[in-house]
């Protein structure tokens, strides 16, 4: 490539930075120049970007969010304003575009190529999980600990009230987070999109518990699921059925914080991997990581099919807490 | 005293368990019996209590929650019900009372004692810190700084989209978490019960932060208030001045958690305190800290009685953010 | 298998308590009985051993260390030992064992099912991930996260005073720990046992960093190596090069604490395999993790082979602090 | 003051950004022009200052280290270069000099003072609380908070292996961070400078403890003393007693690390009240904390006076762990 810019769009998620750092050193030290664009396609569109050196990348692998700010762009889905943005490109010299983000952000990237003579490369970016083409997102893993911390402390109150908990965390269409939370946690219950679950289910679990003389209190993680609401509905039904669910929303808290080493170490490889595709001539592909070897996947292809949750770690997950 | 009993009441607050080690081997240094009650005044009522060794509070000290169980009773409301726990007690030989609690579970100790030939001391353990009698509580400095986690990654998410959020925190009557919180976060404002605050004021504290260089990110921290939905309340007027908040409710991540080295250090001094009183002869006491030093102030008084916000701290807190 | 019995055998690791946890529930669930040994091998020899029922693994799944103690039991190299301890199985009608724990732990059971009519399962349990067979071990990646907790606060004082720091961390005969923590961190440069370091490397790298603009600090990862010193010896070097170097060992801090979610779902889903590797007739193997997979490996091979360290991620870190 | 300049001095401590905003936006506040020097006195002497405005210190507040940096200047030993720093000010326009830092670091500022026509305020900056004139030092909180996650983690494989572990904490000359923290993780026994424990005290705790059913296991939370060494040399003298205590040196992961609540809102107060101080017209003089309240000491007793220990509160965490 002739010089790389790398963007940062949609939710932020921990480990953009450390993403960031590993495009930027990476080309560097094949001398490829390289530009941060700032805010996303928003800044791309009027041109907010400037070229970075191994300094502008110093001391960031540890922060949460991301330096280059990023922000959801509307615009973005018309054609027009791609255009628009690829002139911008080149206008710098620049030909190859760097976009880190979840599934939206991603789509962007594979039609502004199509449509334009600029190459792009995508980077899973997304607390969510919920990619197709790899097996796990730069964030994901923080978010875990992060809701995690979140509901160890909430299981001491539990306890010592004897009370039942319902606690949502993020995952409007699918039962990653949860998942992960919930066999971590040792939860009671898991609710997710992808599984119908009966109160009755919940309400049986939570007596067998007390024969076991495991007591009264409970933690159930809820994924958000696709419209608000559903956690306080889960409530209502569970009281009319006895029992006296009190209801958190983990919320926001689950995107920032200090990236966990995992999410540090996947995101720098995957960051100086996006140069290495690039140098190698790739297009229109998002690198990611596959039973632990990284690899590429058409944008096409990632934006089109849905991943799907590992039925076998959920039902696991089920069996753990009996 | 005979033998002391000692229970935790009302909402769990981190540091319940060294107060509860500190009352138990401060006994026991000096010879006297102990029981812990299961499950508060509850527990109380129907007699759920054991004596207590040494080893009984080993490895405690850094346990979020109690592990001796908390309730809220409803009952203990009642004399009848009250005449009964002092008749539980004397049956067992205890003549003194030792209770962990917020401002409910102090009126109960109170007119325990009044009616009853039973001493009791009360202890402030409530995360609220809206006690009379004393400048500190059990478990509010610990409160303070999980709320700070939280807020210090929403930070990263705020910084990252140039948005705004209002994040509640703990508060019903008082506004010592937020104001706390609030200072120490950097908030761009406080609300809190005890000032009125004016949506102008907030859209004129964020232009200016913009006209400073500051940026248009935003934290704004609101103690919940006597009533539940004063934050979306507040989310609705911000929108109606065209600011675009985003609303976090913290909620029962407050409670739980490993206490802080500070909340470790005064519910192990405030639990051997309250066996030094005793062993003086005091009784319908509450043991706090004021101006650094241990004191104790009658529980009448504490129940009658409400503390104030330090003014100062929260125009100071106004004023640094400026 | 008649009944299970679990053990934890070596230096703790986190993660060790939800393994526990899922060979309890999951035998449980096919309605096989379980046993709890206490300490490791030393227990098993003297019997010193319970059963276990569901509640008995209530509330573990976020402790640190192991709620069934270890120990490093010397006396279970010799074959009598061993054929004693064999013996106490038996006696209890228990055909089978489940050993978590690191290299030498592994190795004692494997000799046991070689002489003896015993059946084991090896589970990885160590924060060194030094074990052949699988790519990931039981407490690994919450000491990459301890570690870096730790020299993130190291790198808040390397920065305010431009000063430079060794940080050793654990790895006597590999550098797993030090490539992942220093890739992690943004170390200025890693010192395994794997790869010679050349002092004068360290001196260029820091000469070109301060020539980059970026600062005279530096953190350098040091592996603790095969004999103690190491890293003050790497100290004195350095001094020896006008560098002025501070050293942090960070010990044993990198053993305990909350394990993370990774290693939680990791243990938990190993500890529920060896009971289904089990019931499928499986004997002498250790169940491990492999490119995302659960896999067996005969024990044999564990014992004999050695892990590698993957070279390409070591040399991405290097290449990432340039 | 007509413009004030602000540097921070010493060992760096969490709290220092805090307080050096508070500094700033109050100078600010009043309409004062404010400059921070970069790192220190070293920096003082050659000019290396910059204004600051309210942008200058936003997002710092939970940012571990200094942002001005800062250093240990034994050059300014010498009146002739205090002249000389003296002469750098007044060239610059400004009459005024906040210091943050310790002993030595006030030490300075004091001569200074006596010296020149400049006017000083110091304020309390060090994780070790042993500053005469005040009863907390800005990063005191959370050395204690980041010794006690640490120990914590140890407590776990102390708990596991039954086994004994010495502690080393920071603490020269004092043993406030020893007795904070011993008391708060429960530790079995304290050793400090100011009081000399025999070794025979702690074998016959540890016997205690194990006759009282609570294991075998200790922490013994130790001053790292006058000279190097004196942790292994209590080790020694252990293992001559019998015991097999392992030894983990704390180190420099005590001073770095996001500052506490505690922290921040102190040195967010200390700061803005050297600039009330300073346009009250004060000179010369220590601003702290004395029982909850803001105090002013002359920078002349603060360096003469040593600081005693509260025996009270030693005694009774000695008590606490029988």
């Amino acid at each position: 490539p002739s010089a790389i810019a790398v963007l940062t769009s949609g939710g932020d998620s921990p480990g953009m930075n450390p993403a960031i750092r590993g495009v930027v050193r990476a080309a560097l030290h094949r001398g490829i120049k390289v530009f941060g664009i700032n805010k996303g396609y928003s800044g791309l569109i009027i041109g907010d970007l400037e070229e970075m050196n191994s300094a502008s990348v110093t001391n960031i692998v540890q922060r949460g969010g991301t330096i280059l700010k990023s922000d959801r762009c509307e615009a973005f889905k018309d054609p027009a304003v791609r255009h628009q943005a690829a002139e911008v490109l080149k206008e710098k010299g620049i030909d190859t575009l760097v976009v880190i983000g979840g599934d939206g952000s991603l789509t962007g990237a594979h039609y502004l190529t199509l449509e334009n003579d600029i190459r792009v490369i995508g980077l899973p970016g997304t607390i969510d999980n919920d990619i197709y083409g790899t097996d796990d997102t730069i964030g994901f893993d923080t978010a875990v600990n992060t809701a995690l911390e979140a509901i160890d402390k909430i299981r001491d109150t539990a306890l010592s009230h004897e009370s039942l908990f319902l606690v949502e965390v993020m995952g409007r269409n699918s039962g990653f987070i949860a998942t992960h939370v919930g066999i971590a946690c040792g939860a009671e219950m898991i609710v997710i999109p992808e599984y119908e679950v009966k109160v009755d289910a919940i309400s049986s679990q939570l007596a067998s518990n007390r024969e076991q003389g495991k007591g009264s209190s409970g933690i159930i993680v809820v994924a958000e699921g696709p419209k608000p609401g559903l956690t306080y509905d889960l409530a209502k039904q569970l009281k009319n059925h006895g029992q006296q669910p009190k209801v958190c929303i983990l919320g926001h808290i689950q995107r920032g914080g200090i990236p966990s080493g995992h999410d540090r170490i996947l995101a720098s490889c995957l960051g100086a991997s996006a140069v290495d595709y690039l140098c190698a001539g790739y297009n229109d592909i998002m690198i990611g990581v596959r039973r632990g070897k990284i690899v590429d996947t058409p944008l096409a292809q990632v934006i089109e099919k849905s991943k799907e949750l590992d039925e076998a770690l959920f039902q696991r997950a089920l069996l753990l807490h009996k």
